[in-house]
């Protein structure tokens, strides 16, 4: 591994290099095109995506660039010159359009659009995808925990199972989709997220006693510590050696924060937990669990009614399990002037062409009302919105509310979005979500949110299947 | 996101400098500490792991420090000045020994150990396991598709889902498992893959006709070009086109390199593809398929003779899709001269104390017997061996062959791994495998590899059980 790592320009499939240089020799390379990124599944059997990833993203392509060392290694696979050359001062250049970080999202419909010449809008084409496919599926993880977890703290412990350095934009996206914190410190220090932890059992181990551990680590961190009690025997010497401790702490004018069970059945050990702080007079000791949870555990252990203040979350979230991938593509909708469309066998790989917008349809209260329509690039919001797969079915939106989804986040290379930072971010994912019906928002069977085409959009797509089909 | 990203100490659970400083103020940082690293769960419900990523994680651990963004932040945070001081100069001054990169591993024995300091072997733990569960991880599931394809070409195609950067060591942990090549440049020219790709729908979509497109691709490729053959209609429209191309380009002295499939039945096509490019003359011109492959698909394909050359395969690789990770763990074996121990309620969580060994038995013929030996260290390779979890189970070993499997790679600090660089690697994992009997290879039902504990480390670890059981 090189170190420190650098996601230069060939973070990406030799193919786009490939085509570029065909491009680029045919004269094509600034040829104006339109890519659309969006996804066709929701993850996790869910009812909704939260889009994450963009100022990462945007970060990213406004330095995307070939040093030398990628030169070096493109010459050395028999690439042009010429090509290389132009490569050497390669900046992307064009514009970018998107829904905002955070926002509810469904599939099929357009979540951001790339606007530029062909060959640098086909190059970003592998970071774009592995940036925001990634991100948003980590933030949708999240925000299911968050939906199940109520107003409990929730904080991310995933590193350590991380899909390598992947964990570094997982903690970021979790935050974005609802936890508190993390303990992951790098993370903190990039994205100014606040970074918390407990102890170790290793660090239990290397006592002759646990008391003798609990103590030495509580002197250090007096109003910090959080004891893991389950090293040796939770109810009969973890917890009462905690309570010892918070005894010890409060004579000294000091606060134990915390207890940790991370093993067993916690429901049941935290209500005996609980119980015994609150008999020993530490009401204020709070109750962290971990332990392989994830959204359907933590919903599980308050329907339980387990006295739970702070769930610790890793691998299921770190990693995004069982789905692990987002399925988000990058299309091609339009290049050369020209609407651009891509046929399959499957009726739900056909792609929208043209540049398109999205309208959130909003009900009398303004919540979302459960339709997304997309529309041609400047089409005003349309009165009736058409299945895009099944167009018999149609949905009649006479006298909604809408708002535009899609807006100017980079220009000629430029960011130009305007609300920048993590906690926006977050902000924005809390807001939307909380204007998306409870039916959307629920693990089993959600509502399906409805994604339909305008007339005129529904039209285009009829005619251009037609052309390449006779 | 910084950029570029920068590998610091701080990839880290904040946990790690919280204990860290409290060894530190009382004293404890150099005392000798003992870790190991193992897993408890095989993935893929398979019967072994291929462990990848030690070079990796070697190289990073001999950078492995704290920069000055770091020691701010950690100022930031409240540590202790004197503490921050020690980080500022702080080095990894320990030792690791290992199996080599490539091995076939089982769970429950250690696969490494790190010895040095307490507050250095703490420190490393999280960085550790980030690289190395996932690295085993993915080399685990690319050596179940180099089982499934034989001798086939397996070529990664990943990056655009894998798990952000984590896409990074995918590429390179997929060809220790088996995987010949992958479009991912950065990986590539950083670890020496071969790197390969054919082109996307988007280069179609962008021409007036199919054909246009194909002869724009060839013109600059004319040795190296394989075709998407998808686009529009791959019976009518793909395979003819490629067809022609093929007979241009040879009328050129040239050679279509191949056609690529990427949905539709892939059986099915890829038969009717190669009976018409036989009998249009283009033998040579081979066959790619891909989208959402995996080992089954992939065995599946070949039990019904789909006539595919090359597979290329992405997310369920690039991710170890479902499982999404590797539940290795790092725990203290010793510490301050005496052999440590985490109890567990579950039995199968209770660790195996103090610095050991592990032998591998050899059969008769110099293959895997079936059952690796954990002992002491200095241990001869013990006669019999006891399951570590019902110890009443045992086997005999007498007069087996045995190999010593952890072997120093590291020593005060600095790499003395003797064998570098990754197709070592990839090529120690194939002989490793060969030597692996068929039972364990299978997918459905495999048989489970035995590890047991030597009659000393059985002994031990009883004794250690009712001392913190009293």
């Amino acid at each position: 591994m090189k170190y420190p790592l650098e996601i230069s320009a060939t973070y990406t499939d030799l193919y786009q290099l490939t085509m570029g240089q065909a491009y680029f020799l045919s004269g094509r390379a600034d040829e104006p095109a339109v890519f659309d990124y969006f996804f066709r599944k929701l993850p996790f059997d869910g009812g909704f995506v939260i889009f994450a990833g963009l100022e990462d993203f945007l970060e990213t392509l406004e330095r995307f660039h070939f040093n030398e060392a990628d030169i070096d290694f493109l010459a050395s696979r028999g690439f042009n010159k010429k090509y290389l050359d132009y490569l050497q001062s390669f900046r992307f250049r064009g514009s970018i359009v998107s829904c905002g970080e955070g926002e509810v999202v469904f599939p099929t419909r357009p979540v951001l659009r790339a606007e530029g010449g062909l060959l640098e809008t086909q190059l970003i084409e592998t970071m774009l995808l592995n940036l925001l496919n990634f991100q948003s599926l980590i933030a949708t993880k999240a925000a299911r925990m968050r939906l199940a977890a109520g107003d409990r703290v929730l904080s991310e412990f995933g590193l350590r199972r991380a899909q390598g350095l992947g964990g570094y934009h997982a903690s970021r996206a979790a935050v974005v989709g609802g936890m508190n914190s993390t303990s992951h410190v790098l993370a903190a220090r990039d994205f100014g997220l606040e970074a918390n932890g407990t102890m170790a059992h290793s660090f239990i181990q290397g006592y002759e006693q646990e008391i003798d551990a609990f103590r030495a680590y509580a002197e250090v961190f007096p109003d910090a510590t959080v004891l893991l009690v389950d090293t040796y025997d939770t109810l009969e010497s973890g917890i009462p050696n905690a309570i010892k401790m918070g005894l010890e702490l409060r004579e000294n004018g000091h606060q134990l924060k915390g207890i940790r069970l991370d093993s067993g059945d916690l429901a049941y050990l935290s209500k005996r937990a609980r119980h015994m702080l609150d008999e020993a007079g530490l009401q204020d000791v709070r109750i962290v669990a971990s332990n392989q949870l994830d959204e359907y555990v933590i919903r599980s252990l308050i329907h339980q009614g387990a006295p739970i203040d702070i769930f610790g979350v890793g691998t299921s979230l770190a990693t995004g399990k069982p789905d692990a991938a987002l399925d988000g593509v990058y299309k091609l909708a339009k290049s050369a002037g020209k609407p651009r469309i891509k046929l399959s066998e499957t009726i739900r790989k056909v792609t929208l062409p043209d540049r398109k917008q999205v309208y959130r349809i909003l009900d009398e209260e303004g919540r979302f009302f459960g339709a997304d329509a997309v529309t041609l690039d400047g089409e005003e919001q349309p009165p009736v919105i058409f299945d895009p797969f099944e167009p018999r079915k149609s949905l009649d939106l006479e006298g909604c509310q809408a708002e535009p989804q899609l807006r100017e986040v980079m220009r000629d290379g430029r960011i130009t979005l305007e609300q920048r930072g993590l906690s926006h971010a977050a902000a924005w994912c809390r807001q939307r979500l909380a204007l998306l019906p409870d039916e959307y928002k629920r693990f089993d069977n959600p509502h399906i949110y409805k994604v339909g085409i305008s007339q005129s959009l529904h039209d285009l797509r009829t005619r251009l299947t037609n052309e390449h089909s006779s």
